[in-house]
């Protein structure tokens, strides 16, 4: 770790009034932004037309965000560390672009927002106009990790940002607002996680300025004592800066986040030296400041300043009413601009002086730009972990179990001790070893700062495994962990992904719009294992029951999103080690936990998870060269697969002159068209796997639509049949839940004869077969309720 | 009211001693659940065969559960008073079950579980075994109006069964896993809601046994003095029972839900005698008592109780380990059942006598089974709101605005006082005005018991609009207010619906299996308005650009979701209405808040309302008797109808000679085949509406594979090419939006020119045309950015 100065001084009164003309600038910039589309430097006397004729933008949060900027600024000079500040009330977007143009970086960025007058005109024009850039802090915002517009996960990107970056303090602004939400709410419990050894430090400033758009919020309303409570109970020590006065507010913050840091750095130095203690108590800072602070106080006799009609655009009819067109410059001219900037418009050298240096300045720090620390997961040769499958179907292996010993030694070839250099991590709401991934625990524990005792097992504070029972943290950590340029995977059951469905989605959305920016440098790939899924919740039930992230996430950006539905443990571990290597990308890899029939050898798999979808042909009549199957038989999942692999060979059986082919398919994405994603289909190639305008029963691991989503705009999508879980679920054996929803063998076989092109001999005496095992289940399960038999032989695997 | 007893005794130590021997007999029941399948009076020496083959449930959080349940049975009795039990740690299961069915509930429900030895027996065979009940707390459970499947949504379902039921106390267990994630979090905030004058009290028992499933919690090892802080910060005043001896914990108990009984008793006394007083404290409990109290304290040498080995079942391989088999036979007979049960197998009546008589047994409350209470909305007639529409697109209106006024006089129409009997109530994130929905507050206000201002406006503590900056919380609470049999409505903005999209779920699911069980009347549906959708969110962006949860909806079960899509303000004020009467339904109504043409007078609009999909004869060439068009064009949505209409008209004017009909799609469900859907069509009757065979042009608000995966089944599905939210967003103009989405009027007369059975004369003039207006917009955004015009003539609406 970097020597880091925590030598922070007082202001002066010189130092002092340097700042505050700073603030005044980022102020000043963020009204032109909302207001200004031409004499944007105020060189003229303001006039209807300088105004944009729509008026869009926040202005409530932005002063107060700037004056954290700005300090920090200071801060950052004083004791030359790294620093990354997140951005909770995204909607402050101005402030942040108008600080990080003061500072060079936009400028660095995006040359054409030049440093001078021009630059400061397209500055005003593009924001939260056509073709421009939006009003909340986002992926075009230079030194954020954090995407402003669906509030709440502010502090688990600024802890995921932390972990095992250990020079690096994220600040994290949380608004009054998204303190509301659930996810914000859940995420204060850093101390319980935050290794101050290994670990970074965050630094959450709670800013309250008491309303969110349209009303008061819980905590701006509450006292003190309260806010002091509810984070103290939660291992933070609050400092309260609270006033309207700019020279004591600064004063006061000034000497809050340098006594903060002060105390960081020494609880960080004594842990690096003597190893951390648990329960350690980390500083925070309560912010209370004016909503719309500096803004025009009243308007037509309403007050605005500190109420929530601050909240956005606090002069309305600007154009029409010369009385607010007035207010508004006197407003702009309260920053005087004349000392801003120079004659050619640029930001005068005071000022922009007061930047930290290079890649110490917020904007540019690569934390913030991940993809620049990335280096490659150094990952083993999966062969080291890979099942001998000799014969299809012969053996069975609980499939995940793979992957666990796998990312053991992931663990163990990427962080050079226990407490260093760490640059992978599992996140796992407590469910690592349910998951069946509890190999990791060989070479790592459960991550734990808050007191152990001698019960505990795989817990302690140096740990990577971060289990807590939240969805929303396990992916929010993971999200911040990524995009500061480290690796990681979020493993949970199926039907509780959709806990956090919106924030992949969200994330889905930052990658897409990244991708587009040539400075964002690619970061490691979100992947998601979903696992207990809803063919093998038997025994939790219907509310275990529900695959619906696949639809979720098959409507996002083609770029960006990948459907695995490995079949066994071979092919799981193919298409992680891909997962692992690949960039930019959203991976939802979906498999089951419990014991499965294993298909494929590693070549295999190897070769068919490149393929994404293929044919094998032992599971079918065929010979290599027969390209007419009277039916074909499709499976994607585990469990899906299975069945079809059944019926296969109960008509290979019954009916040897029924043509059968059996296709698997384990990239979801490759039966779209190929205009529509990067792994679609030719017309030609589908042609080849599942023929021109035969018919195909599909087994489908999720809702059977999914499919049929996927499959419009491939020839005659029409003949495809497709079974899936169908919303039918209870506490119930494996068998009867493919039952219910439809998808058994014999539902299978039915269809296939019902389907195929010719009807062969004996298929009356299979169709019976199959009616009678049906019938003889629901028999079965009747009597089991009715006559109360001894549960004896119910098959529960 | 009712005026209420709150005359608490401590307990004597006969009290005591018989409401332990409840609590053994629950304790029993509980592990004999999970445990036999035979001899479950344990009249014989237990042997291998009475053991389930596969051993499934959780016991560790069980004792605590029903050691709650046996205390408020007490207290119910002495006080004469209602409450319902709020389970959080879902997968206690088992001890719910055990206590209803000791009440008598559970047989006077399910008559086969019958009151003596074989209805023990049924009992336990029917647990987490195929076919019978879940191991959670389910729509199953008597007394449950929570699922305990997926955590985080205890608090927020006993808040708003709290609301507007003054004489109801819901006891509220959290689970010290379920603490940990962020929902729960951010659902201690009741104080600032809740109205200790007209509304119920809720009372959190955070029961901390320290442990989830595989390791410790935050909570758990939380010293008292951070977790009195925690809660403490949020308005609770919480009392500490802690220990592992029965009699004190039960006379500690006991003591502490007394007290705090007493003090809501007083707070709610003094709040309706004087007017209820900003920040009320609640009082609240936390309970430490050890995971798998009174279950085996060590096994094979290894300690269990206390542990997180305790969580599910603490004693493997009883089948074939005679060690472990004889471990679970004394701790069986610890419970003494030969003192349980009389000689039939029934409870005997010292045990028995100790329920609650009636409708006051928490099993039996009608509180939990909504249905029983609820009385229909009174409805004001819609025609009051309507919009004069003398023809079709000439007026413009803020289309969810009639949606407030109509809402505004169901406030006043059912409540009789600001204070008492209000049923219904609005529910959304702090954006009510913003969604247009202001015009409530002329008869209600914002709802907030925390300090107000004079600057705040329409808020006070007789508020019934719910604003809260977070999804969770808003659906979660109407959730809780429905089951309890009120009415309601949850507004947000469509992307961040997304948020609480696996609530939806989750409530689907228990409406699927409540609608199967016969003693559960039906409740009001839950109905969403998603507005503030993507195709206007032209100045948030992308961010705010997400219509996922028509996907995340649409495989749920199709006898409770519906979809509605109503073009314009009449059609919202039926399909409203509709949906205000509506039981046991999940109603999506997706319209956008911003100026939209209006179409339909309200005998239109009902009439289209009612029919679900209608042609508009009017905007196509056809006669009413014409049934060959050309071509098909549809559209479902407010802004997809604009443009099909703005396409048909080009049509219609450029090219004459081409029939081309127009249909409107309100209900989105209706395009499903008719044995997939209530609603569905069929063949014949989609048929007239599409034709056979011909192609049709298709504008979705949605995802286009949306519609595809429904219209599967549907003859000749592929003809169908459908145009919508492709993902493709930014701040941008309306225009802009759906240019880059490629739904523009020009992008539907090409693909309509396209598809269409003939080419008509002049066809080449009108392809020329849309290239021209589609390339002229290019280079309009190209030069926006290039050359830095004045911001004029974008439009934005």
């Amino acid at each position: 770790m970097t020597e880091t100065r925590t030598d922070h001084a007082a202001y002066t009164d010189d130092e002092l009034d340097t700042d505050l003309r700073w603030w005044a600038a980022a102020n000043y910039l963020t009204v032109a932004q909302i207001y200004l589309q031409d004499n944007v430097l105020l060189r003229e006397p303001l006039t209807a037309e300088h105004i944009k004729p729509r008026l869009l933008g926040h202005w409530g949060t932005s002063p107060g965000l700037s004056a954290i900027y700005t300090v920090l600024n200071r801060v950052i000079r004083e004791t030359d560390s790294d620093w990354l500040y997140v951005t909770g009330p995204g909607h402050g977007g101005p402030a942040l672009v108008a600080n990080v143009y003061l500072e060079g970086t936009y400028t660095e960025i995006y040359p054409h927002v030049s440093r001078d007058a021009r630059g400061v005109l397209k500055l005003c024009r593009q924001f939260s106009t056509p073709g421009g850039i939006p009003s909340h802090v986002s992926v075009q915002t230079p030194g954020s990790i954090h995407e402003g517009g669906e509030l709440g996960y502010a502090l688990v990107h600024a802890a995921g940002a932390a972990f095992d970056n250990p020079d690096l303090t994220v600040v994290c602004v949380v608004g009054d607002g998204e303190a509301e939400t659930g996810p914000l709410s859940g995420s204060w419990k850093i101390p319980a996680f935050l290794n101050a050894s290994r670990d970074g430090a965050v630094l959450p400033i709670l800013h309250l300025n008491g309303a969110k758009i349209a009303g008061p919020t819980v905590l701006g309303r509450s006292s003190d004592s309260d806010i002091a409570d509810y984070l103290g109970g939660q291992g933070w020590t609050p400092m309260f800066v609270e006033g309207d006065d700019p020279k004591a507010v600064f004063r006061d913050l000034k000497s809050a986040i340098d006594q903060s840091h002060r105390i960081i750095r020494d609880l960080q130095a004594q842990a690096r030296d003597d190893g951390p203690s648990a329960g350690t108590r980390w500083p925070a800072i309560v912010l209370r400041t004016p909503k719309g602070w500096t803004g025009p106080h009243e308007v037509d006799g309403e007050l605005i300043e500190g109420t929530h009609w601050a909240h956005q655009v606090p002069l309305s009819g600007v154009r029409e009413n010369p009385g607010h067109l007035e207010i508004l410059e006197t407003w702009l001219r309260s920053y005087r601009p004349e000392e801003i900037f120079d004659a050619a418009g640029a930001v005068v050298d005071e000022i922009a002086g007061l930047a930290p240096e290079g890649d110490r300045r917020m904007g540019a720090t690569p934390y913030a730009n991940g993809g620049r620390l990335l280096t490659p997961l150094k990952l083993p040769p999966i062969a080291r972990y890979a099942l001998e499958v000799d014969k299809p179907g012969a053996t069975i292996h609980e499939t995940t179990r793979v992957l666990g010993e796998y990312m053991r030694d992931i663990y163990s070839e990427n962080s050079s001790s226990d407490d260093d250099g760490g640059a992978f991590r599992l996140f796992c709401p407590d469910e690592t070893a349910s998951n069946r991934l509890a190999a990791v625990f060989e070479t790592t524990d459960r991550c734990w700062q808050l007191p152990t005792n001698e019960h505990d097992d795989n817990l302690s504070q140096s740990g990577r495994v971060m289990e807590v029972l939240s969805e929303h943290l396990c992916q929010g950590w993971l999200e911040g962990y990524l995009l500061t340029g480290r690796h990681g995977l979020f493993a949970t059951y199926e039907a509780f992904a959709m806990v956090s469905a919106s924030m992949v989605i969200q994330h889905t959305k930052w990658l897409q719009h990244a991708a587009t920016l040539d400075w964002r440098e690619p970061v490691a790939s979100l992947n998601i294992l979903l696992t207990s899924t809803c063919w093998r919740n038997d025994h939790n039930g219907f509310s275990h029951q529900g695959p619906g992230l696949i639809d979720a996430v098959l409507p996002l950006a083609p770029d960006v999103v990948r459907i695995w539905l490995p079949p066994d443990s071979n092919s799981l571990l193919s298409i992680a080690e891909h997962c692992f290597r690949s960039r930019n990308h959203v991976n939802l890899l979906v498999v089951d936990k419990q014991p499965h029939l294993q298909y494929l050898s590693l070549d295999e798999a190897n070769d068919q998870a490149a393929a994404g979808i293929s044919i094998w042909p032992w599971a079918g009549t065929e010979g290599d060269n027969d390209d007419d199957p009277d039916i074909v038989l499709a499976g994607a999942g585990d469990v899906p697969t299975q069945e079809i692999l059944a019926a296969a060979q109960m008509l290979r059986e019954w009916v040897p002159y029924l043509r059968v082919r059996v296709v698997n398919v384990m990239d979801l994405m490759s039966l779209l068209p190929q205009a529509d994603h990067p792994h679609g289909m030719s017309e030609d190639d589908f042609a080849d796997l599942f023929t021109r305008d035969g018919h195909v029963v599909f087994a489908f691991h999720g809702y059977p639509r999914a499919v049929h989503q996927l499959l419009h705009g491939q020839p005659d999508a029409d003949r495809f049949h497709v079974r899936g879980f169908s919303e039918q679920g209870t506490t119930t054996t494996p068998f009867d839940m493919v039952v219910l929803n439809k998808m058994s063998r014999y539902h299978l076989v039915l269809e296939a004869l019902r389907r195929s092109r010719r009807v062969p001999e004996r298929s009356e005496e299979l169709v019976e077969f199959c009616h009678r095992q049906l019938a003889r289940h629901h028999d079965h399960v009747r009597e089991h309720f009715e006559d109360l038999p001894e549960i004896r032989d119910w098959t529960w695997s």
